[in-house]
């Protein structure tokens, strides 16, 4: 027997023409046993291959016994999804304005104080509700405020969180430009970290920087450590990740079944689904801390052959790029080795050849060690 | 006998074909009474008047007898000044990454603290002096930082700043986008802004927000505080403010020479000039506090014809545009009125006819005030 | 008694989400004995005026009494209409492929020869009818091809054609960038041009260049002169219009009716509507050859400030704009006249201030005379 | 004794601040016995491999004995060079008016006729040097013309012709967006198109559209032409390809090494090079006319995943692509397989994932044939 898959669409904006946006929510109904699952992909326009993983895991999760109820949301903003500027999808910032989509959601740790004042003798499942309930309430406040109020961006947001609120595992699927498979991952969750197939992992602290992973997290662990200073020790009851699935700007379905794979994995570790097979490839994890991810920006101007490979661990003083400028040719040197002074991992590299003096070319693991 | 001034090119980037990205930078020397002036204009890109306004002020300055030095900059943004998308000029953020090129200045105010408890007993004269050297110092050690470790619009704002930081008075010169003229002051310096020809005040705390003014006075406001809270009271020493001339994507010659005496009115008053007539225009000004100061968003997506005029004071209830939406002339009105539920001054409204859901369609001051 | 007004989506093309794009088309319907009528709005994004001069013909057009069947579209480009980059609306050409919109509809005077050939004996009558039905059937045939054959902007245009060729009236209704108001109007419907309140009128031989109005009014021009070549006269028997309403991102409800009216004037004289009391305006009206509309490109890169005023009579060596160079401020004259060597009407500027070298600043009537 | 290069800077046009636009132009000089050469790249701004070429190609000249004179120019397109929206580079039409770059070109085939007429008895060499003579005046008259008269994009392009119309081989270094090697060779050149390592020929007639290969031979094989038609046999005096390198948005040094050695081969078979050992690949070389070169448009939006491999042969209705479409994945199959209707090699298939209705998703070799 196959599970149900409903589908909703909820309006989360309206263009100029007063058509509504809106963007399709799947469901599929566990025993109630599970924790609830919410995944979403595409927030980012370039970034499709998300969806290609939605639909890899509503192929498979029909097919499964679900302890979880499970929330897919693919193509989570319509706006980004649909954005062109030349051949490539604009969709990482808002066209108008220039605010990058992934940073409008709401950090809701301020409650937390009076939540923890209110809730010293309640017991653990009752924090539990309260705080999910009051999260939920919150973010419903705010999106019933004056409509001119919100703007765009905060609306898709905020229509999002209520969603991701409901769950206890938040992933939020991007990808990189050109990169590989990395985790955005807090860390009070590094073990779950092993059960994902990503061979490299970011460790996260409690700080938000507007993401929808930080916006369901960081009220969570932050009324955790307000316990944690009552005396009282409760664990972080949600996690939440942003998986980036390598490259953008290209659909891969049988990566995108791998990908999928990993994440039923996970959900299995999480007891998401029940007498489910899947597990983590057995592989070498690498993590660093989120301080020791350095941004590499062009040093200058020019067009770039990349040359250091990703997921490759390079040495101080390697050859990472090359940059042609040929301007210059006959007065200076028109091909340009470029050098890192740490040892690193290479994550992932800037999309295009031609790049500005201080557009960022790479970013790096450095610091990093086994998981 | 006419002023000398001089012309220096200061490199602030590379762009893709290696060429170097420059910004002219206008110098005249006064006789050194007077404080140090610095006026910069065009750091968003659609934001032209402001150098029609340092054309103008330069064609009088060279006339002026001076006290002060005044350095002018315009075109300080050589990426957003050139970078069109359709017939409009796409200035505002960095097309690359969305960042708003104003909002990458480098806020020096955690140099406060030390830089106190190491002069507690040094003469104003020290303080300033030694103050604007380690702002300038802390600047240039930014810059010279491995290149690879900025990015391409914080060079080009560490650049600016550091012209800024020599200075006592800094004018960063914008515009709305369809704007009636307007001030941004800081608190402490409200009595300044009655010497500007604007009607419309803005008053601002210290709360760095990324952009040029606050750069400049935030550290020099803090500093001041912290003083007083060792029980000495010194004033702040630097005054900036953001000028907000007008209208985008104009340049209006005459209204230009207006906005020069405006300005020269308040250097006269800060004495950067000698025996100088500019003096303020009599007229009512307003000011409203920066929280009082509301963005007004679409509540719907359509097509939108402005009625509230620009600088004109509207009460709560009135209709300040129509929103016009053809896709469903017949399931419903197609013509709606929007309202405000405050008493407000419309300061600016979007540039565009189009809107999504959610797209600032106004800004008004509420509260405001006679200054 | 009110007309009924009926609407039908048409789907016209889908999104990167797999959503359809479709135009809502409004119908009213006359008793039959007037000259059928289309009317588009928006083709090009920004041109957002024609939407609010449809409200107003249909807020009018329920009220009167029809001899004709009057088609309405506005939102005629569901892509070009919600297009943003930065706050202006991107909408003169394919994101994707920089193809103008207004070039993608196909001339069907091809089929001119054949049909005169079969139809020399044919009543007027008849050939008005076969004429139209081969136009419709060949346009249907086109998007009835494999749908990999036809690409993003055939597939709107052809769709939209296909609506025009049914009508004996087309107006297509854009706006310049800041303009004067304007009409093209096909060189022997000239007289119809003194029924619309629009005082300079461009006048356009039987050339097609990809716009709507060529391809409604070529293939029945060029059978009007391939029956004459054969000895036999009959008129033109489609009269097509591009309208230019005014400037582009700017809706104004109050110009939009006196558009309205003076599109009824029009219309009552081509006796679509009975007892009409709309007539023209008196008002002096002017013309020009299209070879006589003289496009301006900027002689030189800088700042303009526009200086001949819309719809203004210029002569021959007038201050036209001050281009402002501030770069070479001292090296330079930094502000420039520019003048142009003939008398001319001026019929549109540039929509920013910001020009390249080589941009079109202005457009000119030469060698006008009175209608 | 390595062979000298020059360098000459030449302007072609000034951008909003006032700067001048330039181009880098270095030139090697032969004996004077061989044909002149052209060659440049870089004309849409994300084609940025030609620029590697001509490093490579300046590398190796210089140590080579040169019968001919050979100009090479990088960068032809200072503007498209230098233009991001996001990540990418937007730089295939003008963002004003979205003309592309590349169909600029002046056609001076209308030269013909009369000049026909004038050199009815001239020589072969008499009528190579004052054809020449007259397309280079023409050109240069054009660009004379009042400043006002010319758009951006004509003015680079008339100046880069200037420099094309000088030589008898001319190539323009291009590449598609993800692409095979393919070269555009106008069909009386077929010979030489074997002496490229390029698999893939397009074969093209003598027809104009705009692009420097076609502007550069057309008037020569239209001259030819003409004095067939008086009897006269003399061959098309002039070469000129465009070279497809590949795909956009990459610098491979060592593939550029590869493209350098291919031109060289050509170049030597022309004999522009003395005693060189550059010669052709054995490899099968495939062609097609360019009418059997055919686009394929999305049939329908979604997100797409290519799976026919590039300079791969397909046969008919084989898959070429799934698209996925999540918006519906419960009411029609969320995953559609594509076909084409025809035998055919892929030649190149669009950058992004996202497609629109009517985007064209790949180009096809149909009625291919050995070379």
């Amino acid at each position: 027997m196959m599970n149900q898959i409903s589908q909703e669409n909820i309006q989360v904006g309206e263009i100029a023409n007063g058509l509504p946006l809106s963007i399709p929510v799947y469901r599929i109904k566990g025993n109630g046993n599970g924790p609830k699952v919410y995944i979403q992909a595409n927030m980012h326009g370039a970034e499709v291959q998300g969806n290609a993983v939605i639909y890899q895991l509503l192929e498979t999760l029909k097919q499964q016994t679900l302890a979880s109820d499970i929330t897919l949301v693919p193509y989570a903003n319509p706006i980004g999804c649909n954005q062109k500027s030349g051949e490539f999808t604009l969709g990482r910032f808002d066209p108008i304005t220039g605010t990058n989509w992934n940073r409008m959601y709401h950090n809701h740790t301020a409650l937390v104080n009076e939540f923890v004042a209110q809730h010293s003798e309640s017991s653990l499942d009752e924090i539990k509700s309260a705080f999910r309930a009051l999260l939920l309430e919150q973010t419903q406040t705010m999106l019933d405020a004056p409509a001119y109020s919100i703007d765009t961006g905060k609306r898709i947001a905020l229509n999002l969180q209520r969603l991701a609120h409901e769950a206890d595992i938040v992933l939020d699927l991007h990808t990189g430009p050109i990169s590989a498979k990395h985790l955005y991952c807090p860390e009070y969750a590094k073990t779950s970290a092993s059960y994902f197939d990503i061979p490299h992992v970011l460790l996260i602290p409690n700080a938000f920087g507007g993401a929808l992973d930080e916006a369901s997290f960081c009220p969570w662990w932050s009324l955790s450590e307000a316990f944690k200073q009552q005396g009282r020790d409760i664990p972080v009851l949600v996690e939440a990740f942003t998986v980036e699935l390598g490259s953008q700007e290209k659909i891969d379905l049988a990566e995108a079944k791998h990908d999928a794979n990993s994440i039923l994995s996970y959900l299995t570790y999480k007891n998401a689904l029940i007498d489910s097979a899947f597990k983590p490839l057995s592989m070498v994890r690498y993590a660093c801390m989120l301080d020791d991810c350095i941004a590499y920006y062009a040093p200058m101007g020019g067009m770039v052959e990349y040359v250091a490979p990703l997921g490759g661990h390079i040495e101080a003083g390697d050859t990472i790029a090359h940059i042609l400028r040929m301007e210059r040719y006959l007065s200076e040197h028109p091909l340009q080795a470029l050098t890192f002074d740490q040892n690193a991992i290479t994550i992932l590299h800037f999309a295009s050849a031609s790049v500005n003096q201080g557009t960022e070319l790479y970013k790096f693991f450095t610091n990093y060690f086994e998981l």
